[in-house]
């Protein structure tokens, strides 16, 4: 289930070998993080975590930014991993001479732990899917658990590797946009600017939401409480897609499913075969099966549990937020479904409540939640402005 | 799975000999309907549905209101069926003297069809539960599709049968609301009134939620393709536990959530287990699971594509709409997760644009969709007024 280095720097020497690109071929690079002791203080032997970065580190360590990767994202925010491969999702306002410009700034993003893409090559990650070093094989529901804070202390080893002292901005959508926020509780002395994308504060409503999204894995019996792995056994892909599909209609909106509305697939009769679907049935079906190849269950559980564990060191959610940097921006979408509007507002009036400056944008689209991870484009000039004051 | 007739009067017959009760006792009452066709053209042998009634019936018949009940409801909408028994879930509303007053009105409400509380002694109902004549076992996923205007036509046959020749009003909460609504498509002659609450149309998004909602039933190695009825089987009773947990939360609110924000039950440690559990995942676990105890998994599965197949005989939502009745009272509540907002209002420009006489009402509390079902008392006097135009 470990990545090999050799793969992962492939994509690097074909940009150097290949007719030059349009653009920079970014290299994904591993972090080899040592023994580390989780937030509940249980020790995973060998920390490993992927990264890439774009621009350059000044002299002081003083010009970074942390990119913090959505539920089912991995550190490829920004560039290619590939000369013909896909740009990162937040690409368009990272680059030179974008918003978030690495011609100023060395932007760094990571893959969390417990990342849920294990099956794709490059996503490196330590997690129930990562060989045990003890027994030899993968831990499973032996791995320990972690938070979003352990989130934030595998990234904080990360940048001190690199020589970051200070974060000019740390910034994410949805679960990066939380682990910003629990950034910014954690080490508000480093960060001079905070901006959650599609966020809010995990409350009950949300954990409650969250162990709605992991329990179909539970019941596929192919799960065998979390031991699928090895020959002869088979993940719970079944479970796993139906767990898809819900945070894939939640991330979006009424107004992306129009499309769907009073259609039904050739041959499907669903007025007269109770078997039978309808159209956004079946394109649910289909995206969230090829979702589950190429993503764990156990590791999805994980995901789950690190987001519902958001800020619990903390007395309060405005406990947590007190000692913050100063500056924030909350970038929303009045059409999320999963951090309502509601909750964002609530949010925002606790930040002013202690004593922030704090801006808000809000993004526009048929996306709904989703408008925050591939529709930031729109918002890109509030962002330089912010990082500009 | 049929109830027997003489088990649902018993109420009755306590009132009448017990002492003087504080209100009146009602009877549930069984309308056997003969075969019947569904709008599918599949036939059913044997047509029976529960219902229950409160006032008197004019000699014109023109005094009829009927109340359509929610998702997992039944005719129970005002009332008790024993002396000591909870009363109607609208009861606040109906009665002698209240907004829907059984003075001047004769108010009927009937269990639908594929009505999910099969195990319960007070519902009827004709569904993949019920004894298939021909073969004298439960159909399971041989009972035909039915669809809500396949509820409508169940309705109706019941009214002629208690000599109804016209509705002063149709009403009901989520899928009762939407009863109403195929009610006014389909007998616009026959309606004066229409008071959809907490209803709006099923588009792609909703009939996408609602493959949600059951995608658990379909997991549990128990459902057995729906045939887990008789003797040596099990129901999926975990599967469709967890297709109620996705209802119960969705059709809550994330102010009723407070209550649990940051609680753990005693015991559990989910920051260093990840089998434990937070306090409002053993919420919903515990509800979800009494209220598996209490339905059917094939009703709920039937009762998903019903309201799946709302209006689904009309070329689209505002041709269904066209001829309707005129006078609309559309209630909802700005924290309804099911039925979105935004869809509430596209909905009453849907009515306008079709020339109806549109009011409005909004429902505050916490409990966002389920605002409609436990907390319409603060409508009374608008629903009393609508009434009196």
């Amino acid at each position: 289930m470990r990545r090999a280095l050799a793969g992962l720097v492939l994509a690097c020497g074909l940009a150097a070998s290949g007719a030059a690109p349009a653009q920079e071929v970014l290299e994904k690079r591993v972090f080899e993080g040592g023994a580390y002791q989780t937030r509940g203080g249980a020790t995973i032997a060998n920390l490993r975590i992927g990264y890439q970065t774009m621009g350059r580190l000044n002299a002081e360590g003083t010009n970074a930014i942390l990119i913090c990767h959505f539920f089912s994202g991995n550190s490829h925010a920004f560039g290619r991993l590939s000369a013909n491969g896909p740009a990162g999702y937040w690409d368009a306002i990272i680059g030179p001479g974008k918003p978030i410009d690495t011609d100023k700034y060395f932007v760094v993003s990571a893959d969390t732990l417990v990342n849920v893409n294990v099956p794709d090559a490059t996503t490196v990650t330590t997690g129930p899917a990562s060989i045990n070093p003890d027994t030899g094989r993968p831990y499973a529901l032996t791995f320990p658990v972690v938070s979003m804070r352990d989130f934030v202390e595998s990234q904080k080893r990360l940048l001190d590797s690199l020589g970051v002292k200070r974060l000019a901005l740390v910034a994410g959508p949805s679960n990066g946009g939380l682990q910003s926020i629990e950034w910014a509780a954690a080490y508000p002395g480093f960060i001079e600017r905070v901006m959650p994308v599609i966020a809010a504060d995990i409350d009950a409503w949300m954990q409650g939401w969250l162990d709605l999204w992991e329990s179909p894995i539970r019941l596929d019996p192919n799960w065998a409480e979390g031991n699928y792995y090895g020959p002869g056994r088979e993940p719970p892909l079944r479970g796993l897609a139906e767990a898809w599909k819900i945070v894939t209609l939640h991330a979006r909106d009424r107004l992306w499913a129009k499309q769907y509305d009073r259609r039904v697939p050739e041959g499907q009769d669903p007025a007269r075969r109770i078997g039978d679907r309808f159209a956004i049935e079946r394109w649910l079906d289909d995206a969230a099966a090829a979702r589950a190849r190429t993503s764990d269950a156990n590791s999805f559980l994980y995901m789950v549990r690190a987001n519902q564990l958001f800020l619990n060191e903390y007395p309060s959610f405005t406990a947590a937020l007190a000692g913050g940097p100063a500056r924030w921006l909350v970038v929303s979408a009045p059409t999320d479904r999963v951090f309502l509007a509601d909750g964002v507002r609530d949010f925002i009036e606790t930040l002013r409540g202690a004593g922030k400056q704090v801006e808000t944008a809000e993004l526009s689209g048929p996306l709904g939640h989703l408008n925050g991870v591939v529709g930031m484009g729109p918002v890109g000039d509030r962002v330089r402005a912010f990082l500009a004051q």
